[in-house]
């Protein structure tokens, strides 16, 4: 297995012109894509369209190309570029008929899954930490990665209830977890963080229970990485990780962000690989629950007009785009169960240097 | 002259509780209270009465201990927290009757002025900037500042256009320099800041037109930074500078943030000062006006939802926290001729170790 | 008890131009007001200090005019004048030796109480609701209604739980009703609505259960009023009714919207009284939580750039502005427990024309 | 000809499955489909993508069915479904082989007409007028329609500048009308329907000048509706009247709204039509540019949270709602030039009932 990542940016949700020209040039082959990891400019809420109007297009542009094909590409598109975070598309490729690798070096290795589709009942509740858990496991092992700590970032698109759904549930006399729209996404970003942490073994699965999910927040995944959507009603799986069976030049390590404005957990990523060129960051970020940042009172919880996800987009983003010196980055907000509380897991994807 | 600054976090524009103990522990004396300069927690925008309802809690805190004396204290506030920004005042005081300094070790200086009132169809034009010029010169001059390199910030507190003013002078036949209020506050922020770069000489007076007021971008101040408000219709201009004539453990230096990412323009300022401990961040922020950052695309002038000036403080807010450590410093949104497009002045104050 | 009322147009959260105005040429005694009722322009929300700014306000405006006596009046500001609505302020006054009324003609009476101060964990709760229903009862006693039937309107303001008050309440041990503040406001309001229908028999105490709050939508009040604000951590009650034992031009009748767009519930009001001016109006706006009005989808609930209430103020606020021909009425969001699910109770206070 | 229109409730911008259901009950045939006119759950203003996503969708939906035909339906997407507005699609069909009518009944008669595509620096200018007044003529002239005075109701979708636009004409050594992306939506909107009046001969050609645009309030279209978007960068215009040489049951008829709470103005139009039902209300709604509203303040100018025509939307539609009794109505934002200052066109499609 070989694989690569490209970035792509983006005029608006609906633009795939410079994805053509690098289609074009020989960047990306359609074929080889397994998934687009993608920053849209919606407001990364409930009613944020941009993340279904991209989706839409881009399979729409891909099966132009490939057809059929298409329907394999796993879309995970994060809506929300507050501040100076810029929008753009994370082209994901593989290829699986690559040389046997000659020696132990690890290269990124990246695995896809998709859950069954949920009910709105069993969103944000151990039904979905239970599927998630067995997804994550499944594209592990379908990336070749064979020890848990090769894996550096998790990212999972989940579903969130709407009205629309909340009626459906209890049309059938099932209550959901929360009939406020916008706190679903939470829930539903939880759980499926716990569930990575099940199956990477960093949570303990015997003693989770129900109610730990968005409440426990001591349990977490260093690399779990979720997003809500109302795009999608299953979960989307993307591991990203090293393998000795994988080759070429890009690799990936990971950092955990212990709050919102710890740029050194980045920094030290650099630091630690300076052979080698960063391809692209892959981050969480969320308000403090405590309502505190390094003892400092912090307001995103009491803002009505902006939700604290856009407050602490804007803030991560600007931090991590100063160290790594570019705003095209994937920062992605609600780390519910994603790091330590108020902080988040920060991964970087390198490419080594030609010799 | 001896000037010192304390800040003073608040739970809401209303708080005075740990400005009354600071009174009560001695470490501010009322009397010697020059000037206070606020983050509130409003948007920052026209409609944000929490700059309003702290200058009046203050106003009345500081009568019942000083009288009359309160009506010389000069009240700045600038709304908006977005991010991590912490809600706080920063507490002037300045005591005239000093001791002469002996040798040549400068100090933290300050002068503070207010200029005449207002009419609607003067703000955002030269009458303003003209006013401004000669209200910064007073105050530096006020402040004992023998050079125009040792003023190293100037924050100036300026008037914005209502409806209800746009009204009046239309009443009286007059045109005003934009009927939409939003954009009044970043006129009357530009006109403020040429007036500095007036009397700091950093601009050409005789070049300038009322023309170049938000469209030369090229002439800027490097230091400073102005707030627009509807709490007032006069300029209220605090100098802060260095001066021999001054003594004390404080002392000011600036830099400019060549962006809205750049940390480093803070960095270097505290790697210059290893002996000094940080007492405060001050800094500007705004969306770069080309739509882009480091060449990516931002989407904060294309945003209907949140106001640029929102988004620029987040970021500016979170980069400069993580380089300093403190989400509690003052970062005011609009830097309009405050230092290059898309950029701002940034500076520190400081306060020597004792030996 | 003679009754009166007059409405007051304000130009922002801090203009008491017109109050003064009105107590200099006479149509209001500062010693005989009992209660002040606002609309204040912020986004009626968490973090809205308008109302806070204009409480703040008139105390000092009151203090200045009569002294200790200005601590009795009772400050009702519900923020949030989206759409038409305009700030005003409803100056309620009550005359106490009034001569008794000879027949049996019943005009507008007030009664004004607060309950005591409430803890983080009771807000929301039954202990919220016991302690209202008892405030209301007394209010009715001392306004001299004799009949449940004659109360038209109980307007009450009461606290939201903020991330202080949440974090003090943890502190020591004690769980809050929800984490979420705005979430909070909804708790609040609707315990204050199930404690007027308690008081005035609307429905049955002895089949009231904690769960019943903000679920139970079949339990509500056709009379209740609540608005919740930061800037209190009592309920202040105000009843506004009918009574023989009063005298005096004004009255008061009310009505039941069963939706937003029910203008017609006003309308009958109007028709009913044929011979009288009307004075005021007083209603309560929400967005339906079926997700339907009159069969038809609405966006309200899953909007995550604007608050369900602000929509729902803006819509029965044009609603009521047209059907009475004015703007300047009182319509106040979040009608939990208030009038039937989706719709609201709408009271008018009418005077009677000179004979 | 014969015309015909159906509304169709969508649940998302990309919902066409009420759509579908009419096309296969046979109350669409998609052949003879003109234009669809919808309303879609986006904020309206400049970064609202549902317009695009929806336009998107539904050719791809009309695609599917009709092949390259799809290409000359006009899609005209309104953003904003504020309070009660219920997002929804208008299906505007003609079916040109009818038979000639008999008699002198006046049918609905629809005309469409696109203009050529316009360069950044043509918007808001007179080059847009123009070309807006030809197509406008030459879609009275394919409706059959005989007398100005039969035309009620002129649909326009225009587009608007976004920073990219900007940049390019920049570039180019042009200047835009405005640098505000938010504004040019006004000033796309004023030129459309200035264009409007002038084809109709209700403003006189001769005495327009550039400086008008969206400043001589006096000047303007009583059937003009124009609405801006970043998805398009020609005007589409739909012409609805009646017409002698048009059969079938539909008419349509208009009046004037002289401000957003003058809900009379529809209750005349329904009134005055009493043997016909209602099938679609299509409207205008805009803040007072005056600050007020039957001489009562309004907030709408000075809100930096929530833009003008939002809240403009919210009023305008929940007026119009309690009239005509339904929510699911085309109330569109921003009516410069579209009715008198503050208020705005309101037009009634009727269907005559069966004898």
């Amino acid at each position: 297995m070989k694989c690569s990542i490209v970035r792509i940016p983006t005029r608006s949700p609906s633009d795939v012109s410079a994805l053509g020209e690098a289609i074009r040039d020989g960047s990306i082959e359609p074929r080889d894509v397994v998934a687009v990891l993608g920053k849209t400019e919606g407001n990364g809420c409930v009613n944020d369209f941009t993340r279904g109007y991209a989706v839409q297009t881009l399979q729409r542009f891909f099966e132009g190309r490939i057809g059929d094909a298409a329907s394999r590409i796993s879309y995970v598109m994060s809506g929300g570029t507050e501040g100076v975070l810029s929008p753009h598309l994370t082209v994901i490729s593989r290829t699986p008929n690559a040389k046997k690798p000659s020696g132990g070096t690890k290269s990124l290795a990246i695995g896809v899954r998709r859950t069954r589709d949920f009910r709105p009942e069993e969103i944000g509740r151990m039904a979905q930490v239970g599927a998630v858990a067995e997804a994550v496991r499944a594209a592990v092992a379908e990336a070749g990665i064979e020890d848990a700590a090769d894996v550096h970032f998790v990212q999972i698109k989940c579903p969130l209830l709407t009205t629309d759904a909340i009626r459906e549930a209890s049309a059938r006399g099932e209550a959901v977890v929360t009939e406020d729209t916008y706190k679903s996404m939470g829930y539903s970003r939880g759980a499926s963080a716990l569930g990575t942490a099940l199956a990477l073994g960093e949570i303990d699965g015997a003693a989770l229970v129900e109610a730990d999910i968005c409440q426990a927040w001591e349990k977490y995944s260093e690399v779990a990485s979720t997003s809500a959507g109302s795009e999608l009603i299953c979960c989307e799986v993307i591991v990203f990780g090293n393998s000795a069976n994988a080759e070429g030049p890009f690799f990936i390590d990971h950092g955990v962000m212990k709050d919102a404005v710890d740029g050194d957990a980045l920094r030290r990523l650099l630091d630690a690989h300076p052979e080698a060129e960063l391809a692209q960051v892959l981050a969480k970020a969320e308000a403090d629950p405590s309502g505190f940042v390094r003892d400092r009172r912090h307001t995103m919880l009491n803002d009505s007009d902006i939700n604290h996800t856009r407050h602490a987009r804007a803030v991560v983003g600007g931090v991590l785009a100063y160290v790594s010196g570019d705003p095209m980055i994937y920062v992605s907000g609600g780390a519910e169960h994603q790091g330590p509380a108020g902080g988040g897991p920060v991964a970087a994807v390198f490419r080594r240097k030609q010799p």
